[in-house]
């Protein structure tokens, strides 16, 4: 079957909406990532696990507005909150209690966030970490993983996409402050860290890489990582900006009994509204603190325009206090993420591996030799041209959305018939 | 009177509120600016012109949500808009026409405006608008006003505050890749320029300099600093985040006939929701379109998991509409900005000079000379004490809020009888 054919046909607003917006916008969109051949549908509105768009075609959504909406589209306890707040206004631009009450949550959830600082996005939360780390321990370079994604700060956009090597972007100007280490691969990332450890600042690291192919570190690799950075004085950062939350109540790193100085947050700590959250330990975070400090002693980290405005601080709120209180919706999703993967694998019949943790799963069609997905080199030697094809086929076919070649969030608005759906919709493919 | 202890007696829930928000947050607040002393009150709602606080003081805002809210605090058309998208969700991840429908109205209100890119903060506009300079001219200084503020990106952190000559903070990397110049010299500005013309890779300029003091450029000055840098083949940013659709339909700049390459847009265009625009000529923006681009020749320009939200998007369209449709709306406050100018000079008889250009007013207290404000060394120059004192004195005894020091920004929904009690207030300073 063309699904190309059929995806036009049943999209025929979308397309003539779309050209609209590729006249306005950069590639037509407002992320890089969220264009895809021949044109993104446009979506016209969301509920549960559902996206509808402009043609009234119906999607079960496993991008999951990038991975935020734990909960699914427009959950109703969010969203009476939401709009309460904006009865109350959506602006203040100075201290409230919406963000004290989010505060607590976290503070008790995440026992490294002695000290937090809210921002607007992901992008500023790693920046500021980066920045605070540096400032703490008076030295320069940063390491980082290959294909760990942060956001597109400068001071990190380096070693993202395959060919590793290679710059990611023109006009950036600090790519020789950023070394970049094999994930999972303690002895070759220690021999880089050591090369440089004389003027290293930190280490950060997504404990289960994200856009980097949805891979979980080993317990032993971080711990690893993180004794070498602690005795070097150095700082350990952990971007939890898509793990926070998603596997348990709280973050990711306890489970593995790690230590990190600093934290960063967002996606789904925000409730699909925009946030990102810089935290960690009080004498880490003092750094930041401007109070009697010169120009060039301080950290000077910021917040923004919109930062810890109350309607993301009641979003982020509603939705960590609901997880907080029914903690079974990690028990549902995660194991419908096992089912996912095992089922997968299954239907699949050995031409897959599905990484993953929980509720987040990949599908990897091996190639090259591959056989197992353990860092973003696997990864990127697999058939990706192919993974994009499946999940073409998916939403021309099949009413299901995974932003092509990304991972899937599985929702607490998911249910097992869903994970069947995808399997079935595996078996014609 | 003892204007803090007057203070303390008004807010005492404040205090105790905001003492859980000390132990939380660094500084206790999310943004630095927003502290002041003894404690920033903490607010409850906001409507029109007031900010509440959770004692039941009702303030006249002249801070405006960082000077966002040109309609004033919860203006209805934006509230019925913004709980009418809540509805249909508030996070797709994906294209959608609330999108398209704020671009037409920017691109025909601001005509450089070729291609638009959505992201979510101010600080991550200029950011990738100076990447996006790099990656055109393949060079790599950028120059800013001594006193310019573009956000806390890395990218341009430096020369924010007096003294301009040392380091905003530690911890950032690329300061030698900035060049400062004084605002309202071109002679002075020309000569830093000419030193770093083989690699200028372009000049951002806030036409009126926002944090650095309220202080319109002269026409002369931007003339000046763009026909340079377009004889040198840089690139010329405008940065109308504070500026654009605040003192007309649209950007300053056309009222000046300048030609900029690069704007960015935030605040206003958001509606007090979190955005940051960045849109300019198809021709440069056309870098950031990576289709067909090895990863080392396209200027890796991103968005955003929050960029192009359907709240943000709905919220900055129903604000832009609302001030297409009612331009009186400009005549109105412009003038109570120059009123406001006009009576502060008087009543403060020859001690201060009020710097400011349509709704946007600024207090100065003259001191060591200084008789004009033209740039920030003038600002740095004057009595800052005093402007947080008086500021201070108005939340305290007035039921005026400016942010301590801060400029002020005039919405529709103050009246005149607003401004003539703030000149009363300052009467008995």
């Amino acid at each position: 079957m063309d699904h190309v054919k059929n995806y036009k046909k049943k999209t025929s607003t979308s397309a003539k909406i779309f050209s609209k917006s590729a006249r306005l916008h950069i590639n037509g969109v407002s992320h890089n990532i969220r264009y895809f051949d021949p044109y993104p549908f446009v979506v016209k509105s969301s509920l549960g696990k559902n996206l509808v768009d402009v043609d009234n075609n119906k999607y079960t959504d496993y991008w999951m507005g990038h991975w935020s909406l734990i909960l699914g589209h427009g959950q109703k306890n969010v969203k009476d909150a939401v709009k309460k707040q904006i009865e109350k206004s959506w602006m203040y631009g100075t201290v409230n209690e919406q963000t004290i009450k989010l505060s607590e949550l976290i503070s008790k959830a995440v026992p490294v966030a002695e000290k937090i600082r809210y921002v607007t996005s992901g992008t500023e939360a790693t920046m500021y970490a980066v920045r605070l780390a540096r400032s703490v321990t008076g030295k320069k370079i940063i390491a980082k993983i290959d294909g760990g994604w942060h956001g597109y700060t400068s001071d990190l956009l380096k070693s993202v996409n395959w060919p590793f090597k290679e710059s990611e972007s023109s006009g950036v100007v600090n790519e020789e402050k950023i070394v970049s280490i094999p994930y999972n691969d303690l002895e070759n990332s220690l021999k880089i860290l050591k090369k440089y450890s004389k003027n290293l600042a930190g280490v950060i690291i997504e404990p289960v890489l994200g856009g980097g192919g949805c891979i979980p570190a080993t317990k032993e690799y971080l711990k690893g990582i993180q004794e070498f950075v602690h005795k070097n004085k150095s700082i350990f950062i952990l971007d939890e900006i898509v793990t926070g939350f998603r596997f348990r109540y709280g973050c990711l790193y306890p489970t593995m009994k790690l230590d990190p100085d600093i934290v960063t947050l967002g996606k789904i700590a925000g409730g699909g509204m925009a946030i990102g959250i810089m935290c960690g330990k009080k004498e880490i975070m003092n750094y930041a603190d401007t109070e009697g400090k010169k120009k060039s002693e301080r950290s000077y980290i910021g917040g923004g325009t919109f930062s810890a405005n109350p309607v993301s601080m009641t979003s982020g709120y509603t939705t960590l206090n609901y997880l907080k209180t029914k903690k079974s919706t990690y028990d549902k999703i995660n194991s419908l993420g096992d089912y996912a993967r095992k089922e997968l694998k299954k239907v699949f019949d050995g031409r897959v591996e599905v990484s993953g943790k929980g509720s987040l799963f990949m599908t990897h069609f091996l190639k090259n030799g591959v056989t197992k997905i353990e860092n973003s080199v696997d990864v990127a030697k697999c058939d990706s041209e192919m993974l994009q094809k499946y999940h073409f086929k998916m939403i021309s076919e099949d009413g299901i959305f995974f932003l092509p070649g990304k991972l899937g969030a599985i929702s607490n608005s998911h249910s097992k018939e869903d994970i069947k759906n995808i399997i079935k919709a595996s078996e014609y493919f």
